[in-house]
């Protein structure tokens, strides 16, 4: 049975690392929220996120069904399909491993997400931009480097192109996300840590380049970056 | 074998989930940043955050040496724990139930600690005091409510006083520590909540109550809240 997608409709956010993983796996999923017709749109979406009838409801989307199951968060949603779809390591110690990036990655993207929104969600980013240039002046300086360095020496220590070496997991895919996202947001401070991070630049290569990712990327399913979703380009917010 | 527990010595933060769920499990560790000697305090800690020669290394506290395991992330953590002591359930849906709820408690946890640090964590609070009142208005109006109506929603549906119904999890040990938090950091608006949210009220009650966490509670391995851990108490932010 194919699995079915609810997240908002009109960003990549923090839907797209698990479209990222659905597509690699080669599964076939509907995007709900994507679909038109009756059973599609936002408010296919928002029966199951309100709905008082759903035994497990979500906080937020994403969230994925699968049969029975409906799951959320998204690193919740990549360790189930992680381990269905040998995107995962098969030991526990390995699952807990890539589980830990995975966590991490899912920070950093808390952290450049309130680089446009440092005081409400709820609000408009004009409505918070200067608490926004302090934040965002603080994320390029200081949080940015240090996880990508971290992902660096992760990388260094894997002895392959991955983050646990010669296989793939979900967690690569996130992060070759990751620097999609943060080449997209912040393009000069970007370049300027790439030329420390070669590995992280050769695990995005590797990833673009797999066959599935790359119909994927070229594809209608992938929608471009913009200025709704999580990586957004301000260029007054990278001086 | 003795677990290890890595985690800033002075503050509750995000050791206190990990730290809850090991003293209901009964289980034996050390605390090891707390721990004086040469083997012990903030140094022994560095060295395995630090240390290149450490296989899987952490981004941050808190982390956890279980044999040679070193776990990091505190969902993780809990991930790792709950299935091995019987804080979680033993069916997959289940346990990614579970997991989802305590991702759910990890978001809240960010956004209260943003509301005293919503410019940089390398700031002091004085810093970004102006940003600190605007993002903590926020919170109280807005997201509190939506965060602790959703878990009464999640108490509501369960069948019984947990999370899950009848059977304890370690998310349900997690949020006992929400509620202990915010009526700490934030009184007034948690006493308010707190009558629309009998269920949450209730929990907090019975987690209270088990033998062991009681026992923990009036023990001196409770750290008392104060003004450098996430859940902090500054008048002014409550308005």
């Amino acid at each position: 049975m194919a699995y079915e997608l609810y997240y908002w409709p009109e960003i990549q956010g923090r839907g797209e690392f698990v479209r990222l993983t659905l597509e690699e796996a080669g599964e076939k999923y509907t995007d709900v929220a994507r679909k038109p017709g009756k059973d599609g749109g936002v408010p296919a979406m928002m029966t199951l996120l309100d709905g008082t009838k759903v035994k497990h409801p979500p906080f937020a989307p994403p969230f994925l069904k699968s049969g029975k199951l409906l799951i959320g968060q998204t690193a919740n949603i990549l360790l189930y399909l992680g381990e269905r779809h040998g995107l995962a390591p098969a030991t526990e110690a390995g699952r807990l491993w890539t589980h830990q990036l995975q966590l991490t990655i899912a920070d950093l993207v808390v952290e450049v997400h309130d680089t446009h929104h440092p005081i409400a969600s709820s609000l408009y980013y004009d409505d918070q931009r200067p608490e926004a240039k302090r934040r965002a002046a603080d994320f390029v300086i200081s949080r940015m480097p240090k996880y990508l360095n971290y992902f660096e020496g992760v990388l260094e220590r894997s002895g392959g192109k991955y983050l646990l070496g010669r296989r793939l997991t979900y967690a690569d895919l996130s992060l070759f996300q990751i620097v999609e996202g943060l080449r997209y947001a912040f393009p000069k401070a970007t370049a300027r840590l790439e030329k420390k991070t070669p590995r992280l630049v050769d695990l995005h290569g590797a990833v673009a380049g797999r066959p599935r990712l790359k119909a994927y990327l070229a594809s209608e399913r992938r929608i471009p970056f913009n200025e709704m979703g999580i990586f957004r380009h301000y260029p007054e917010l990278e001086k």
